[in-house]
């Protein structure tokens, strides 16, 4: 007992200096009963006896599951922690602390509980098959930090499969708040979504989801670059996501550097991490807007990018214009879940992005884009509007 | 929204006359978070970019996982719905409020998280894949009305494939209490284990888990029935599992009915459902000990019971004596994870059954061979005498 005190000791001294540490203590989360058992009758209502006449019910009439299990408010946070931040493949218990805090959120934000669920395989079938497998558990599947072009093909399979919500939200989550983000951003520089033209730097889970929405938004003109430059139809090295991409985006045929490509655009959308020069950045148009979304180092260096452009968004908590799926991903999975919605529509993705964007609303200015993370307002706004999409679509239970 | 409100308060007066549709309403569980958000900076630390140091030193040293996430402190409750309570096979659905009821008495008796997890197959390999994919998610495999044969396969490859506790608590968490109640039982007649003639009826997973935990514990004679009357080496529809039985019970190689096998018979374990007449209980040994376990009907009526035997216990709430198993899982579980255990062994769950029947210790007596399932010295008394014999054998981290 001593030496494992000392020991102890010793373990707390190592992560004193970080308070990260500290709340990380144990976990961040925890499964407690709505209601305690007090007496033999809370027990015998509970559990047994009393608990099989409501299996009973539910075996009888499936739907009553709805109203007296917990799944349908319950979030599987799904990982194999393959591309966990910007830290890479690190595998299910190191990436525990991440899907912890996004549940922590969901409870936060979206009044769901939400379950960290980490996997010890990578595979894309046995995925699949693992989250079907455990479905019924759950009203909802968000799916995170999963490498890309695995989590296309993850997604779109379980999405196929399933009758509840699934997200990536490394993908959408990020596409929805970009859009409410470019949506007020143009506001500010007084132009419209189609009039604009966009460089999008990263083709991951992030850079094509943000293309399609943005895409569905209207916007004018896009591209997408990746570590070969812009995407485009005489590339001999384009992965299926990478055709989709040349097939919709690029309408110029544009065949150069990302850095060229700036040349007079209006939006840099980076989603790629690496180093803009400013060189890039000062060819850009006039007014031009920059969100730079590495973390924790932004692109494009904040400070330079604000001598270019009229507004400037990053990823980071400590900057303004802090692009941070939190924004999302509480208020969409209980808009559908509310709603009782078999899935997530582009439609719902479209009107989540509206709803985070009218929350700044008249106040809208370069540095006030999107709302703070902490804004309450915000889930309870997408929510409604989400579930109120996915009844007019006629997708609900 | 008018019609909405009438139907729910229609569905409303459906179940109102019943308390454990209130007790259900919304489900039983909630997942927390152990600490507010209320500051960007708590933010930027439950979540990016403060989570990230955390991921990082987990993913340097995978040990910090035990002290940093929740997952070692976290117990899925497993079930395919197959056998659940006296219900049968009424899938995953209707098996959550059984699931979440364990949970809840995992909290409340354990001060342990535990998560439902309902799977949509039956398919034993497909459920053993499945629950080692998610296995980095917990702490422990509690796994919950999964029908025999398939309960032993299934437990017996899970327990070889993760070095996490697993147990199959119809089978061992009844067998734990059962002896617990017998050796108690055992006492208030005067007599030892070694001196009884136990018949066992049901050879599914709680009657060839209470089989083989009252062999370990010394007890004298024993045979089982099924349907087809006592196993014996002449039948000829013997599975694996009943041929274990065969070659290590029934000494004698008695091949009558279970009726018959009760005259002079010192112990009745009942955990079959049917029922059992007076005339056959008459014929029972002086003194004899009568467990009649199915819920909610007794194999043998309890008031016909006492008319013959020195202690009768059920499964029943509102008579004394009552075998549930909330005596031993969350003590058993909390024990193991408290001292790190790999496994679950035979030695742990013969020290909880230990532990379970010294709390009763100098107040046994015919109406009180069990503690109370509200008493909350159980549980911990259980979890330090598994614990430390798991740090005994060796088996922790």
């Amino acid at each position: 007992m001593g030496a494992n005190q000392t020991e102890r000791d010793q373990r707390a001294d190592r992560f004193a200096d970080d308070p990260a540490f500290a709340v990380h203590e144990g976990g961040k989360l925890s499964v407690v009963p709505t209601r305690s058992i007090e007496s033999i009758a809370d027990l015998a209502l509970t559990y047994t006896p009393g608990v099989a006449r409501v299996s009973s019910a539910i075996a009888a009439e499936p739907e009553l599951a709805r109203r007296f299990t917990w799944a349908p408010r319950v979030v599987a946070v799904v990982s194999d922690g393959s591309a966990v931040l910007g830290l890479g493949n690190i595998g299910p218990a190191a990436s525990l602390p991440v899907m912890e805090g996004k549940a922590c959120l969901f409870a936060e934000f979206g009044g769901l509980s939400a379950v960290p669920i980490v996997l010890s395989t990578n595979d894309v079938d046995q995925i699949v098959e693992t989250v079907v497998a455990i479905a019924p558990s759950f009203g909802g599947i968000n799916l995170e930090d999963i490498s890309a072009p695995r989590c296309f093909e993850i997604e779109a399979r379980l999405r196929e499969r399933l009758d509840i919500p699934v997200m990536h939200d490394d993908q959408h989550g990020t596409a929805i708040v970009v859009l409410a983000a470019l949506r007020n951003a143009a506001t500010v520089v007084g132009r419209e979504l189609s009039d604009l033209r966009v460089v999008v730097s990263g083709a991951g889970a992030a850079g094509v989801a943000c293309t399609k929405i943005l895409l569905e938004a209207g916007i004018g003109d896009l591209s997408v670059a990746d570590s070969q430059g812009i995407l485009h139809a005489g590339r001999a090295d384009l992965t299926p996501t990478k055709q989709w991409l040349v097939d919709n985006t690029n309408r110029t045929g544009y065949a150069g550097t990302m850095v060229d490509a700036l040349r007079g655009a209006d939006v840099y959308l980076g989603l790629s991490g690496g180093s803009v020069p400013e060189s890039a950045i000062a060819t850009m148009a006039p007014d031009c807007i920059v969100f730079s979304l590495a973390n924790p180092i932004p692109e494009v260096d904040p400070v330079m990018a604000a001598k270019y452009a009229a507004v400037v968004a990053t990823g980071r908590s400590d900057l303004p214009n802090q692009i941070n799926n939190v924004l999302a991903f509480p208020g969409i999975f209980r808009g559908a879940i509310d709603a009782g919605a078999h899935s997530i529509t582009e439609e719902m993705k479209l009107a989540a992005a509206v709803a985070i964007a009218d929350v700044v609303g008249d106040e809208v200015r370069a540095d006030y884009i999107v709302p703070s993370p902490l804004d309450r307002r915000v889930a309870a706004a997408v929510a409604e509007a989400v579930a109120s999409c996915a009844r007019e679509q006629g997708i609900t239970v």
